[in-house]
């Protein structure tokens, strides 16, 4: 069995956005050569995503709004968790978003349906915060 | 390391159904060989899902009436992604449902609690769409 | 490729309740001599959760307040669901917390960012209940 491990980085500029991830995730399994497994990538911090769904702009909007709706940024002060932080409504939205992904490899490459795509939702921004992909399979 | 890799077609009458895929999952390990590893059940279109849950009439009525309350169908207007389309809703219900289960095999079979049943969760049907089985293991 | 599998119980004394399980994942990791690999923690109950978030106190005051808004345990008549049983509600709760978590393993450790901490979510308790941990791995 083969195993192969990657980092990448962010650093949104703004207090929420979404960066699709896709490409980096192919690179790295073509670099662990695993042709047949699976590949695990999420998280590694707990205001943050990573999900599948349409690359699509409308969506990504309806995506905001939704998350807005379910887990309000405002007031800070309806959540316990703020005081020194002021992100409680971004471990929520996380929280509905998702931790992680798992994709089936197949002959080396994703394994996916006709529009699905891998992104980073960033909750919390404006600091570096990472993703993690491993990879295993033969 | 053997791996398996099956496709489940559907094609739901109605917009929004809800199916019981455990026989075809356990069919699939069966025939993967696979004793011990790792079972990856996704949807491969992003406006259904795959989860775990009871198979008990009522609760699906309540997921229905539940999911139309978080992310109500209508008006079409509401979601910059409608236009062209008119699935908005299905994209927000697919990501309270989940993509994706990950399951234990154990001595050849799916390693449940008492009640744990895998479902195709279908939003925006009438239309063929696929879920992938992936299994990895010995 | 290894495989290990451990069950862990649990019976909570309140309907509601979150417990941190990081040191017994870790410690199954380190008795299944996997050093490159997969961990599976997930619920074997349909009202009951597996999810990774912050071990922060006010944070886990927020999940309930923001749970009972979602998806609300009274009035019991709401649900379908309820009638021999009364747990309509945490099965939706669940729903929203997830069944399950992949992660990855290291060098023998969980491969974690700064503030994971894996947790069990009991949203039905005053009974006995299981998670299951499988490893697998080389």
């Amino acid at each position: 069995m083969k195993s192969y491990r990657r980092e990448l980085w962010f650093e949104v500029s703004s207090r929420r956005g979404l960066i699709n991830i896709t490409p980096q995730v192919q690179d790295a399994i073509r670099e662990s050569g695993v042709k047949e497994g699976l590949v695990l990538v999420n998280a590694m911090h707990i205001t943050a995503s990573v999900f599948i769904n349409d690359d699509e702009r409308g969506l990504h909007q309806d995506f905001e709004v939704w998350l807005e709706k379910l887990a309000p940024e405002l007031p800070y002060s309806q959540y316990q968790h703020n005081g020194a932080e002021n992100n409680g409504d971004a471990h929520l939205k996380r929280t509905i978003m998702g931790r992680e992904v798992v994709v089936a490899i197949t002959e080396g490459k994703l394994d996916f349906g006709p529009w699905e795509q891998i992104f980073y939702g960033e909750f919390d921004g404006q600091r570096r915060k990472r993703v993690l992909i491993k990879v295993i399979g033969e």
